[in-house]
């Protein structure tokens, strides 16, 4: 079983220009497959159009494929500070899986986030999958542990208390560090519907951990959490 | 802020044979979608490539958006006891986000799944995404604690265990029912790498509770878990 260590981040020597440039062309790939996504859960074109519709998806598949390294994206940083991990489930921007969330620090010790999530995160009919919640909540809790990515943080143990069901479409959330203990971070958290007076349909409590190993002296800057 | 009631599921006068048929024919454009989703995030191709690659996306979306009605996929049954939740952000045959999840019955009080997560389910380097393990141990100890469907669950509280990183690849899971007190059914699980000897890498235990409106005589039947 591999273990996490400074080596599972790969250094590149590239400018943030240019990291810049291949995030812009190929998150906006992954935006018009996030439409088709979409899309694809909700036809009912008839079979003419769906072998249409597939041999589109399999020659744009087939050109993509022309020149793409197995495995996944990982999480890479260069010597500027600047970090990138595209293919993270729940922020990659160039996962179209991940809704993407994005994230607004307050300050160091509460982030928020908006976003909408439509019909790929369906769970109970009309309502935001309870997993998908987890998901995301887990995601802005550990970033909230980091501080800002002044440290790098593993989820421990997460509780999650389902409310009151969570609505498809605009949703906020907020994460908060309750306590800092060494190398345990105390983390809560909600997420609701983006409406005046909605209060949390689920809410959540995180420890989150410092790996020994991101106290050493040369640990790549800006990761932060590794959810 | 709407809730769930026996009016959240839709009734649909559909042969089974029918329903199958549809879930073979737009089962498979999202297989493609999937396959796409996969090389979306890896690709390095030129932006020539990526331009051509969008034209073909987008020129796929649009003529799937010929016949789409607005709004999420929701949960269906006939009256021959099929329900299908195409859209679920876990299961979803019709759902290119979902990896999806196929369950496996032991007995009425376990679950068992077996499931390859791709590039799209990453978080650590080369692990998968701990929010990802939340999501699917949700809806796998959900639906076990729906007794093979013949109950409807929702999840109340959640509880993960970070044991250590899950590589990316196969893996596989297992829920069992502990305990069933009135209306509240509590159940542990785990993930672990499919490889031999590996141990749980997150471990689980979630409280499920029946909906007081789903013990009405007139419930649709073969529902399972609201997640």
């Amino acid at each position: 079983m591999p273990s996490l260590s400074l080596s599972s981040f790969s250094f590149e020597d590239i400018p943030t220009a240019e990291v810049d440039a291949a995030e812009k062309l190929y998150g906006a790939l992954a935006h018009d497959v996030r439409a088709l996504n979409d899309v694809s859960i909700r036809t009912r074109v008839d079979q003419a159009r769906v072998d249409r519709a597939r041999a589109l998806v399999q020659e744009a598949t087939d050109l993509l494929a022309e020149d793409a390294p197995s495995g996944p994206a990982g999480i890479h940083y260069n010597g500027e500070g600047r970090s990138w991990n595209w293919g993270n489930a729940v922020v990659g921007v160039r996962n179209a899986v991940a809704p993407p969330v994005e994230l607004a620090w307050q300050d160091d010790d509460c982030v928020h986030a908006a976003l909408s999530l439509g019909a790929a995160y369906e769970g109970p009919p009309g309502s935001v999958h309870g997993g998908v919640s987890a998901m995301i909540l887990d995601h802005l809790m550990g970033e909230t542990a980091s501080a800002r990515h002044t440290r790098v943080t593993v989820t421990g143990t997460l509780t999650l208390r389902y409310v009151q069901p969570l609505p498809l479409g605009p949703v906020r959330m907020e994460a908060r560090i309750v306590e800092v203990n060494g190398r345990k971070v105390t983390v809560s958290g909600w997420i609701a519907a983006d409406q005046p007076d909605s209060s949390p349909a689920v809410e959540a409590t995180g420890l989150f951990i410092v790996p020994r190993w991101a106290e050493e002296p040369d640990a790549p800057s800006g990761i932060g959490s590794l959810d």
